[in-house]
């Protein structure tokens, strides 16, 4: 039988969820919201399929996802109606009809996430949700972006792997890490074919370590050489993650 | 008896107070915490002047007030505890000793508030508690500037005050209003020797009747003139209103 294959753009403020992936309370996560949402909509059970999870806590400016509907929709029509429906925390940026063969997971070639870290002498509120706040310590961004190099290309992330019992490979590919430092705050984004388990968030956590002189920059090579996430920095917290877009052919 | 003056500057997302002013509870109001605050930090109860009240739900990136200590106190010690002590949506970002002479409200010359509207086709998850999100409502932004030029000046803005049994002058001075739109928002600034109550939410709805062409833009004159609340437009939401600023001699 014939379907068609939706793509969805959504954004959404994590702070609330237990993160993208259904879990068993619906209302809980971002994908269930979007599944309930479709099945209200279309009065049959409609499977989502993210690009990939985010953790609890963790916000998407760009999350793509796809879908299959047994008749076809105008993706006005469908992006208006999915939208009237969300949470004020959850918005459809973009719908658009796909060729069946498109999955969001599997055809995504590139995944960019961006990590906020804050030092000011005291907190901005209106970003607190958004920014992890390292209180008024300055950090030494250049030996960040010296560390940065050593990660890109094609590597073994197992040492920045917050699964323990990762059975499937662990080897990524970082196309690219980028620092900037403007008005107190750190922003780093990388760009990777895909990302393992809290990856980027101890990837931020080990630069933080950097930029702080705990760590030495040239140590990231020892580290990701040693296959031990203990030998890594800390596990930055999840709500100063986004996850800024996802790339396709 | 001799005492010593502080002035400190105060950013805060308003979304769960119920405005600056204190109340019967403390909890509820942002003077209120800080009066709490600092309470328990000296021992002795310490009444706190601000620039002015905010309504319910406004926001301030630089709301300003002053306060007397019997003792003279180090600004960064002070700057530092009360801080700690606040709630995460509010934060103390400056503190000052001042001469004895100095006070929030009379010593001011200018505040400027801003007004943010948000037009795209769907709203901003992360800005959701700090824009009017006028749904896909475009403004033409050439006819609110030419109507915003008519409120430039000494004026008296009876027909924008939200308290009808205004007993005091409602003469005031507006200096600058300032209008841009950059990526689907419509920034407003309003720069002025003071604002009645509700007066910026209620120039904003009228501003933005103009910008849809609900009311002509030459139709501001009549409107300043007629001294009537009930010719003006309607009265914008307070989660689109911050205070950026009040200057001092």
């Amino acid at each position: 039988m014939r379907d068609y294959n939706y793509r969805i753009t959504i954004q959404y403020d994590g702070s609330r969820y237990r993160g993208w992936q259904l879990q068993n309370n619906v209302d809980d996560t971002i994908q269930g919201k979007l599944e309930k949402i479709l099945e209200r909509m279309y009065g049959y059970h409609i499977d989502i399929i993210g690009s990939g999870r985010t953790d609890a806590g963790v916000h998407a400016l760009g999350q793509v996802a796809n879908f299959h509907l047994k008749l076809q929709e105008d993706e006005e029509k469908l992006f208006a109606r999915i939208n009237e429906y969300l949470p004020e925390d959850i918005s459809v940026t973009n719908v658009m009809q796909m060729n069946p063969r498109f999955h969001a997971r599997f055809s995504a070639i590139s995944k960019t996430y961006r990590y906020r870290i804050y030092y000011g002498i005291c907190a901005n509120v209106f970003e607190r949700k958004y920014q992890y706040y390292y209180k008024g310590n300055k950090l030494d961004i250049n030996k960040m972006k010296t560390a940065a190099k050593h990660l890109i290309g094609e590597h073994d992330f197992m040492s920045f792997c917050g699964n323990k019992h990762m059975k499937k490979s662990t080897v990524r590919t970082i196309f690219e890490i980028n620092i900037k430092d403007d008005n107190d705050e750190v922003v780093i984004d990388y760009t990777g074919d895909g990302f393992l388990q809290n990856m980027v968030r101890i990837l931020t956590g080990t630069l933080i370590d950097i930029g702080t002189g705990k760590i030495a920059e040239d140590e990231i090579i020892s580290i990701l050489n040693s296959r031990n996430r203990e030998n890594a920095g800390f596990t930055a917290p999840s709500k100063g993650l986004t996850l800024v877009s996802v790339k396709y052919k």
